[in-house]
């Protein structure tokens, strides 16, 4: 077996300068939310010229866009707790927060997509493609420990977990807890993962 | 054991006019999306004046919504298959043709709810608390047939299927198949019910 290069723990695509402006537009956007958001509000705050901004993002979609996944990718790191129901836990926390927190931008995100093609391929390659790799690594780890077999990893469902955990957050009334990861996890993820084992032992 | 009226099959909360004019916003919202469309162009394509659609609708977020509600309640019917995997199949195809053909409205509704209390409230009262009702009908007639134990039925996750497939609906390049219901079926819903079965059995 080779070792390969954990997903999520990739060097960052952005320069450090880059890097701050993004995290100044994700804090605006939780302290303001999309609609109030300019890109010159983002420009002052981090104490760039606009050029600077709009050199690098044209527009308001395409900044906030890159700013919600650069806050993801950080929190996307392989769990390595040792045990699947560890890693599903902490990955389930990590974008159980991530999403209460960026409700409101994961709304605008998803009415700018469906306007621009190019914010969907932006979105696909540098964002599902990598969510994706992760899914699977902690479950061929899994597999590696002998805790599923390989039969369970499919293609149809990889996102259950994190496309669940986004449309609670995204929903009105129905606030995500702990709870909630700890149900989706003991009472869903790992029943289904494990269903060819209790059927054949 | 006391008949109950089925959760999905109760009369129209609106008269044969309303009604008219809702599956025209709904079939507006389908050809030109939410922000193309008007109050106005509804009014005209159902030969209707302004004044009649506004006096029920004040707004066009309060139209939409209840349009897509209408729309998600005439579809949603206990299906009575004669087993849980045939109903949960069934309820799911249903969701999943809704979700897709409404992608931009379920988009521009998330939007307008999270601005408006008034409109989640709507969503609560005339949409979420009688689809959770569905559900646990179905559920509850599964625990009748011996199919599940009672303590399945839970609280937390009552919207998973649902909410899943709304999530696929609005993400960009992960399009809805049949394949994807049967899967969210088999894979997941059905060993999640059954779980404490095979724990026990």
């Amino acid at each position: 077996m080779t070792e390969t290069a954990r997903p999520g723990v990739e060097s960052s695509p952005w320069s450090p300068r880059e890097t701050e402006l993004l995290a100044v537009t994700l804090q605006l956007l939780q302290e303001h939310g999309y609609d109030r958001l300019t890109v010159d509000a983002v420009a002052a705050s981090a104490r760039a010229s606009k050029a600077t901004v709009y050199r690098r993002w044209p527009s308001k979609a395409e900044l906030v866009l890159a700013a919600f996944i650069e806050g993801c990718r950080q929190i996307a790191v392989h769990p390595q707790t040792g045990t699947l129901r560890g890693d599903l836990l902490q990955l389930g926390h990590a974008i159980s927060r991530q999403t209460s927190e960026q409700a409101g931008t994961i709304r605008a995100v998803l009415v700018e997509i469906s306007r621009h093609p190019a914010l969907r391929d932006a979105m696909q390659h540098e964002f599902l493609d990598q969510r994706k790799a992760l899914m699977q690594d902690i479950l061929r780890d899994a597999v590696l420990r002998g805790e599923i077999d390989a039969a369970a990893i499919g293609d149809e469902l990889w996102d259950l977990l994190p496309g669940y955990l986004i449309f609670r957050s995204i929903m009105p009334n129905r606030p995500l807890t702990e709870r909630t990861v700890e149900a989706l996890v003991d009472e869903v993820a790992i029943p289904s993962l494990t269903r060819h084992r209790k059927a054949n032992g």
